[in-house]
Formats: C-alpha cells, structure tokens, sequence
C-alpha cells in the first residue's frame, strides 16, 4: 500500500483528500507540484511530507534544461525553500530537504541521477524503519488488545507500513487477534477515511468513534493502550502530534493506560529541547466549518483550527523507534537514535 | 428565542436538525409527533425534551374524541410510554411524564384543561429556573473570563434563555466583556450548528474549535473555566452529559481550571446514586459515518456512537441550580433541591 510511487521521471500519489470515496492517483513532475500537493493534504503525514518533497527536488532536477551545475544548485535551493514553507510542524520535511541539499555531484548528469538516489533511499529507509518499529513495537501490545488510535499513522503516512499503524500491522500479522478503536480525527477525518480504510484492507478489526468519546471509551475500561505516530519529538522527549493527541495522553495517565509514540529517526528534533518551542500549524477555519464542500456550522463563526499538539514527554510511556523501544528519561536514547 | 411554542391546540417547534442552515418550525399535534420529533432530534435538549413530552400529552388530550375520562387516562398513558421510549438518558424527560401523569380532574374537559395548564407551567418554570440558574452562575464567572462549553445547553435546549449558556448570558448581560470557547460536539455538531448560532445572535464573542483541540487550548492557558449542561444528576452529583463532557472535565482538573454544571432540579434523579447505573444511548452509526446525508467514513465500518458519558461528582467544582452554587459534597444538597 505505497502512497508514493516512482517510475520514469514521475511521481504518483494517491491523494487522500479524495480517499475512502475514490482511489485517484495524481502525477507529479516538479517540485512545485510536490509542494502543491503537501500543502493541499493531498499527501500528509510526517514521513510521507519528507519522502514526497525529497522527490520534489529529484523532480526538478530531472527535468530542469539547465546545463550549469551551480544554476541548477541555484534553482534547487529556491525550490527547497518552497517545499520548506509548505507546512511547518513535521520536523522530517526539513530533515529529508537537508539530505538532498548534502548531496554532492560533479555535473549535472551526476547530481541528477544522485538526488533521485537519495529520495529514493530515503523512500526505502523510512519503509525499513515502518517495519522494524512494527517488529519492536509489538512486543508492547498483549494478545486481545484493545489498541486505540488517533489520525492516520500508517502505509498511507509513510513510505509503506506505517508507524503506530505498523505496529498495529506487525501485532495482526503475529496472531495476536487484537481490536482497534478509531478515533475519527477531525476536522480532516483522518481516521475514520484514511486509517479505518487501510485497516479495512487488511481485515483488522477495527471500530470508528467520534474523538470525544475516546474517555467514556476509556473509563469503560474498553482500552489496553494507545499508540500515535508523531510529526516531531524534541530532544527532551516533547511530542508534536496531530491536534488531539495531548488529550489522549492526559486521559491515558488518569486511566492508567499505556500511552506509546512510535515514529522513525527522521521525526527527531535535536535542535528544539522543550516542545513549546515546536511551531503548531494554523489551518484554514473551512476545514472545520465544512465538510465535503457543504457548510455545516453557523456562518462567519470564529475558528480556532491548529493542526497540532504538544505532549510532554512526562506523559509517555515509551517512543517506539527503528531501533527499539524507548522508555523515559528519553533526551540520551534520542540523542542516540537521532545522530546514528 | 423560545425553541418551543404553544398556540391553539398546536406547538411549534424550531427543527434544530435544520439549523443554522434553515430556520424551519415544525407543527406538532400529537404525542407521536411529538415522540418523533424527539426521537430525530428536531428538538433536543435535556429541559427541553421535558417540555415537549409534556405538550405530547396535553395535545394529545386537547385532539382526543374521546368523552370517557377513564378511557382518556389509559390512552394518555400509553401516549406517556411512547414518549418515554424516545430517548433513555435525560431524566427530565420521565421527570416531566411523571408530573403530568399526576394531573387530577373530574371531567375530560377539566382533564385537558390542566394537562395543558401543567405542560405550560413546566415551560414557564423551566424558563424561570434557567434566568436564576443564569443569576447565580455568574458570578462564578470574572470579567474577561474565557468560557469554555461544549454541546448547546442553550436557549434551544431549555424552554429559553439556557442552563450553560444561560449562565454565559446573564455574565454578559452584566457587561463582563466574556468570550465564548465553543466545543463543535461531534457528531451531531450542536456546538458549531446551535451554540455558536445563538452566540452570534446575541452577540456574545465566540470562537469555534474541535472537541480535540480543548486540550490543547487549555494547555496553552487560553480557558478560564469550563460550563456544560446535564441529561441527569445521581443523588452523588454524578452528571451525565453529552459524550466529550467526562473528557472535559478530566482535562480541567489536569490544568486547575473549574468545572462547572448548570441544571435545573428536573434533571435531579435521587433514584440513582451512582451514574454507572445511567443508562447511556447509543445512537445511529450514520450520525458517525455521514455529515449532512454525505458520506465520510469508509464505507462498512463499525461505529461506537454513545450519546452521553459520566463525569464523576469529584470532577465537578460546582454545580449550578435554580436555588444557587452548590458546592462539594453534592449529596444532601442535591436531595434538598430536587424534592423543593
């Protein structure tokens, strides 16, 4: 289930703005269209934004006239700089335009063929790493469990697999007749058109409820743990996550219920230690006064509408990362995990 | 902004399934129409579905052809069950039934006479209680408080003026210059479609956000407290509410923000004295799975819909009455002012 594909100077995405109702694919030959498509959440989640925008500088290269190296270098930074202004939460967009801006080529022909290397091995990386986080982080989930999770942090997030979606994979694939409990995700219904529709897919049991009924859920006693992807950790362990997530891990604590955040190497923010420093994205009030293009709430109502928060490291149990899992203090295990 | 109006044997009632979109009032003439218009929703509201199946069964009195009294009482009561069986969890709603099935008369006329003078007097007396619910309540709130409300406990939940929101009225009536946090309270989106379509009438400042952003808005100390309404009160001062409120409420303690109730003393049910033994409804998965008759889910998907949840007494700051601030222990209070 790659969300991204790459064949012959093109890149195809299949845009989740349109998903579970129709599976389209859209083609991309630029890094303007790369950016196009961040922006517009055609493609999102953390690593997915990282991969797509690596390939967006493989894009332009590809396809650019220029014959000079240091004009194409030129013109790659300008394109960078409109990949990096696309969205601002998810750290591993500016990790993945950082390791296309290192690459280093001779001519023009080289740095072609060398940044298209590199977006694809930052494709393949991230799919590795899905998959070893699947592997370590199934060890946290009992047989029979009860898994809830919020947004979308799965094949559709990331070159292939899925983070927290991956250990959910990983624990199905052991046998481990666990159920997952959906959290919609508004007001872009991530969960219950993205990750309900891939769980779908590969027959996991799953149940689709409102975000505010993840508490009564709780105080039933109906969740063994919760596990959520990330869009950026901070040295000390801070984790930015979509809007919700901070909510979860406070309900967590007053249930006594693990609260795990599983996300790659990439998603690491050495340069931030404490999580009010990371930027929380505002977006459009349309999206929460909308839905489908139909008006739902009262006209020219105020909206507050940030795409993200912040959970302090104190309220996680454990960060589940290709290399293992991760429990508290984190700020030397990431540091670790982050520089290999 | 009366939601419901008597007039020559007919009761209007604005059709909150349409609004903010539509202001459209509906005629009902009898206690099934009634019992559907609460049932769909037209008219929601934990007062306010007292009210309406009181008038149920005063219409249904004032059409009946019937000229025996004793014939007349056992249709009215089984006109009564019909109304009971609309919705499990707001107790005003059996509190009301009860108050009309204790109506005495002689005659038929006489009969339907007083069902329809005792189905005004708990309209009028609802309205009555919100406007000192409104009194007491604000002084709990500063000037230039941020309040925080989720579900519509408003004019259109109540005979008029409203329980939460009546409490955010009369505070700015009072000139305390409030602004209103409005949780959009999915599914059925009474925040974004009927809190914030009140607010705006009345002019009150409010902004709109998702129930998973209150979390986040609270961390960033942006609410100064949080005022919900209620479907039922245990003897404790357990308090049932629409889904989200527990959620609420736990977050609040999280951050030492209050936490406050408004309820008139019909939704005082001393028969029960822990809220586990509050019946919760399940409603529909399409509530869930479509918005506005379109579809958003991924088709096929289950759904865990429950309509309210519990929030224990030891979350609950105070709780807000006709007859004042009660404060913790809510016991003996509670007894004291349901049984005035």
């Amino acid at each position: 289930m790659k969300p991204i594909l790459y064949a012959d100077k093109e890149v195809r995405l299949i845009d989740q703005t349109r998903l579970p109702l129709e599976e389209v694919w859209v083609s991309i030959k630029s890094g303007a269209e790369a950016a196009e498509a961040i922006k517009s959440m055609k493609i999102r989640g953390a690593p997915a934004i990282g991969i797509t925008a690596a390939y967006g500088l493989a894009l332009h290269a590809l396809h650019s006239p220029l014959t000079d190296l240091a004009a194409l270098k030129a013109e790659l930074a300008e394109v960078s700089r409109e990949l990096a202004a696309t969205r601002p939460t998810a750290v591993n967009l500016f990790w993945a335009l950082k390791r296309m801006e290192e690459v280093q080529a001779q001519t023009v022909p080289e740095l072609r063929e060398r940044l298209l290397a590199e977006a694809q091995a930052i494709a393949a990386e991230d799919e590795a790493m899905c998959r070893a986080m699947g592997r370590h982080g199934a060890e946290l989930v009992p047989a029979g469990a009860r898994v809830l999770t919020h947004c979308n942090a799965g094949a559709l997030a990331t070159g292939d697999y899925g983070t927290a979606l991956g250990v959910i994979r990983a624990a199905h694939e052991q046998g481990k007749n666990i159920h997952v409990w959906v959290d919609e995700t508004r007001p872009f219904l991530q969960g219950s058109r993205l990750t309900a529709w891939e769980l779908a897919h590969e027959g996991i049991p799953a149940t689709l409820l409102c975000d505010n009924a993840a508490g009564h859920l709780m105080q039933q006693g109906q969740v063994d743990l919760v596990v959520v992807g990330s869009d950026r950790i901070t040295a000390r362990g801070d984790v930015a996550n979509k809007i919700g997530t901070y909510t979860l891990a406070v309900l967590c604590r007053e249930h006594g219920i693990p609260f795990y955040v599983a996300a790659p190497r990439s998603t690491i923010d050495l340069a931030i230690e404490s999580g009010r420093d990371i930027p929380i994205e505002q977006r459009d009030s349309r999206e929460v006064t909308h839905v489908h293009g139909n008006e739902v709430a009262t006209r020219g109502v105020k909206v507050f509408n940030p795409a993200f928060d912040v959970t302090p490291a104190e309220l996680v149990t454990a960060i589940i990362t290709e290399q293992g899992i991760h429990r508290p203090p984190f700020g030397p295990v990431l540091a670790q995990v982050a520089k290999r």
